[in-house]
């Protein structure tokens, strides 16, 4: 007797000595299994032709799960090496995973040249390979048999791989003729993968250290059905027209310079306003919050990185010290604001009363990334985060975190960001020694943010092992037009700097007592965030967060002076830069600049206007909406400037 | 016949074959003859017995003047080295040069113990020594004869300066018995000086270099009269009432830190509230005036500090350079925003149409100073610039210096520091060989900035030779309450950086041409600018600038609720965060403590208050003002806030 516990408290028994996840599913339903991909058994990703003969917990999954579409993938790259061997025979294999969209292969081709060009060929011997529904099988051998395998079949690459692995630990995957070192998980056969795409070509240092020989790296992703892959390319071909660096180039709000320093951007007037009308708004929510807001320095002396632990644990693969030219300091580019907030905490005696205590800051800190790793605003070596730090008594903490959600929610929902995930990640409630703190703490705090999520009904997705070793935490990631998954927010609980900061208040009993922090930043980096909301919004900006809102445009020359009697009237009711067209173009080219700049409001004035006191207003890309009083205009602009 | 040209276009004729120049103070009245101290003779200070024998120009100074002031104090330098010697045998004096307030001597005592016990000693043996009435004679000496002198009264420190000296250049001052190796000039004689005061003690190391021997340095400053004296130390005693320092942790403003570093401040959040009531202003009154507000990260690579030429001047002084760990590339802390704001401007093709561009930035910069030489907020290490830089046609020149004339004058005047110095700094007309540019650029630059001043009718003095070597300048002082003069805003024409990152414009003959660039800052720091504000407002700033503006305060918890309600209406009128002091406290004592915290308004609410819908409003530093409508109270506070 074997039984099964699935999700949603459902179970299934069966009197075998052993089932295989397969049988699970089909015994669910016949769909089901022609679908399932793989299984989370007890914990563990494994394959669904897996014999289980004890009681167990599993998740049957399928492509609709990132675990499914994973292994999917994975096996996809299998299937990349296996037809690259078979067109390019003596070829060597690096690794071939799975990565957010799609998967890769590094390749060492020694003579042969591999193109762009060649990708037509690769994808088609895959597909042919891919029918041929050759099952993935997982053997388990040992050391010498494997480094056995790969003398004979010879790949200099995974011998080194196996050089370094211990010895009844290896696994072999056999997909057809091909054969792979490999922990799995696989998908049940080749047959599932019905359209491939191989979408990019570059280098790669074998094992990402640039001492090593630079393999060649097949980007490609694969789907279930055919019509997927066209959506995807579609997709992504709409994705381009978005991309937040060519509408930040168009629309003038940002840009790169090599020697200012890749991953450094410099903000235009128009991204910096819109950086600031962002920024206004989250300090005015967060000022509502109770917030207070301070500031620090974009530097720290070594010894503050020690004290906050930072430096033990990243001072070598952070930007390097600065040294000074006469004085013995070193200090370092600040990653990140915590361990000045908690000096800030600390300048003074503090006591259960005036607890909660939250810091927020908008703190550019600096984070060395590879120069090959950086990517526009979304991955950048220096950024702003919205961040903040509440000092709270323990009893306050799931009061706390309810509040960050119900922030969340407020500010994600008032930016149209209303789609996206939230996890919760808990400590490995079976190995608890790499954690810090007593269960009492880590009890208090889980639950904490696991009832914060369902008092407010938040669907959430939970993994055990993934908490910080300082404390548990939520995210929130959204997944932009193709697909990718960016983390935007988190909220963290700390238990580790106020201790290493010795950070106190007095209690009610009079005695001193260790505060509760918890960090917490709403879209994590400006930078990305906006990069994001530039792609959500194709640049068509709402009008508040728009960096140009209104422009006014003369049908003639004669009506300039009526014009800047406007926009005066505007900029000093509002305090804006609003700006009359003056040239001397046509209405009609006029019209199409401002809306190739997407200015939200268009206000055009000929000859009825200027005698009637009024405005035609035009709203990009909705066209004319008639004419109507300055003053009425005013009045419903006000309105739409006033989001909060 | 000697003609003597004075200042107002007077001029003097003796018919002699020389003259003194208190010959020529004698011409003009006794009393000058009397006060006179030194003279700047053909663009040098020089002693007043010196003998002019050609035709010169003159201007008499005296303690009224700068550099009447700086002779006083190097002579009293003299006097206090003299009084040292004369009750410490043996003594060797290093250099004792006049200050910004003031005098020190450096010297190496040798076995004696010198502490601020042994100051009134000295000071009555200056005075004893002053009132002999000692001229300064000034001896030339060969080298060997300087060496001998020192040899034979010996002091190593004096035949280390000699030795560095090119013969035919030294000179020594004889003062009474005291021989000192000086270049001068001095006073006429010992008795002008009434009142002296030795201030402070401290180490310093010979030559200001850290390998050298620590010498002791003692600090004095003395008055042509003794009431004088008086006022500077009662002066100083109430300064030290309203020192930024002390205030600013009164008042929970800032803070600084070992860990974080000295000179770094953390902004705690009354300070971060101030600073942004600050920068909200500016940049109100800036965008209204044209700029355009743009940010740039706080460091460079060292490509950029290259090209514009900051590395070979300052590269070695400076914060050394982040390495990264992989990659071969070096950063610098940013010292400045002109070469970031050069490189947004260059992002793009520019035409003449959209000249002037004015790119405003509220940018943090770090430069080392050392550490010894750190003082509250006045000398930091790091610290926020209210920095521009206008990129205009040469035609265009005049006219953005009188706007950026006008904007100080504003400013300053909304500010309450209507009371500030104005310094031109010309280019030397001689020695033109130094500077960067053509005649015809700086004849535009130097009268741009002569005459702006001029329409406006602003009092300035002019230095020739004190241009920086790639425009002329004008700077703006402030005075604080114990006269130390300290620089804020500044006005540069700057014809380099935009040569050296190849800045260009297309004009209307359609060729590129080069724009000129202005770097103008209000504040210049604005930490430095908090301090001389907290400094001049001993913390009582105006409403609209005051971090906390409003409290109140119920006089028993049953008017609490009521309270709150008044609360909320001012802080969603006003978006504020004022409090409502809850304490179980009696209102004598809510009142105290608002007080000591400085708040404006205090809002008292009784039995009285409650029920008819009012406030008794409490001004700060001025006490009761009746009972009011809270509407009324508003509408009042409404205008308070609007200053621009």
């Amino acid at each position: 007797m074997i039984t099964i516990s699935l999700p949603s408290n459902t179970e299934k028994t069966f009197d075998k000595e052993s089932v295989t996840l397969v049988d699970v599913a089909e015994s669910i339903s016949h769909s089901l299994a022609k679908e399932v991909l793989v299984a989370n058994t007890n914990g563990q990703i494994i394959d669904v032709n897996t014999s289980i003969e004890n009681n167990s917990k599993v998740n049957l999954l399928t492509w609709k799960d990132d675990e499914g579409k994973n292994a999917f993938w994975h096996t996809s790259a299998h299937l990349l090496g296996a037809a690259l061997q078979e067109l390019y025979p003596g070829i060597q294999l690096g690794t071939g995973p799975a990565i957010e969209n799609g998967f890769y292969y590094d390749v060492d081709f020694g003579e042969y040249k591999f193109t762009d060009a060649d990708f037509g060929k690769v994808e088609n011997k895959m597909l042919e390979l891919a029918q041929k529904k050759s099952g993935n099988i997982r053997i388990k051998v040992s050391k010498t048999e494997a480094a056995a395998f790969f003398t004979q079949n010879f790949n200099a690459y995974k011998l080194e791989l196996i050089e370094d692995l211990s010895d009844g630990n290896i696994t072999f995957y056999e997909t057809g003729n091909f054969t792979d070192l490999c922990v799995g998980p696989h998908i049940p056969n080749t047959s599932f993968i019905k359209s491939v795409k191989l979408t990019a070509i570059s280098g790669a240092y074998w094992r990402a250290n640039e001492k090593n020989k630079m393999l060649t790296r097949v980007y490609g992703i694969s789907f279930p059905k055919k019509i997927e892959l066209d959506q995807y390319l579609d997709a992504l071909e709409k994705a381009k027209l978005r991309d937040h660096r060519k509408l930040g180039r168009e629309l003038e709000l940002f840009y790169f310079d090599e020697q200012v320093g890749m991953g450094l951007p410099l903000w235009a007037p128009k991204g910096e306003a819109l950086r600031q009308n962002l920024i206004g708004f989250l300090k005015k929510i967060q000022m509502r919050a109770g917030y207070q807001h301070v500031a620090s320095p974009h530097i720290g002396k070594k010894e503050l990185y020690v004290t906050s632990g930072h430096y033990a644990k990243y001072g070598q693969d952070a930007f390097q010290p600065i040294k000074t030219p006469a004085e013995n300091e070193e200090f370092f580019l600040k990653p990140m604001n915590c361990p000045h907030h908690c000096k800030i905490y600390a300048t003074k005696p503090r006591s259960y009363k005036e607890m909660p205590i939250k810091y927020a800051e908008f703190g550019t800190v600096y984070r060395y990334e590879q120069s090959g790793e950086l990517h526009g605003l979304t991955r950048v070596r220096g950024f702003t985060q919205d961040d903040a730090h509440i000092y709270c008594r323990p009893d306050q903490l799931k009061d706390e975190f309810l509040k960050v959600v119900d922030l969340v929610n407020l500010v994600y929902g008032k930016l149209g960001f209303t789609d996206f995930q939230t996890q919760i990640s808990l400590r490995d409630s079976v190995n608890k020694e790499k954690y810090l703190g007593t269960d009492e703490m880590w009890d208090l705090a889980e639950s904490a943010i696991i009832e914060a999520t369902q008092e407010r009904g938040m669907k959430t997705t939970t993994k055990e092992g993934e908490a910080a070793f300082y404390g548990p935490k939520l995210d929130f990631m959204v997944r932009d037009a193709i697909g990718r998954k960016w983390q935007i927010g988190t909220i963290q609980v700390d238990y580790m700097m106020p201790e290493n900061f010795d950070l106190t208040y007095t209690g009610t009993d009079n005695t001193l007592h260790r505060p509760v922090m918890i960090h917490r930043a709403l879209f994590g980096s400006m930078e990305r965030f906006i990069a994001l909301l530039i792609e959500h919004t194709g640049g068509n900006f709402p009008v508040w967060l728009a960096p140009i809102k209104v422009i006014v445009l003369p049908i003639a020359s004669k009506y300039i002076s009526y014009c800047q009697e406007i926009a005066n009237q505007i900029n000093e009711e509002f305090d804006l830069q609003i700006e009359v067209d003056e040239r001397d173009e046509k209405i009609g080219r006029k019209i199409r600049d401002a809306e190739t700049q997407k200015i939200p409001y268009m206000l055009i004035v000929g000859e009825k206007e200027s005698e009637e006191n009024k405005v035609s207003i035009r709203v990009h890309g909705e066209g004319d909406k008639g004419a109507v009083l300055i003053s009425e205009f005013m009045e419903n602009f006000r309105k739409e400037l006033k989001i909060i």
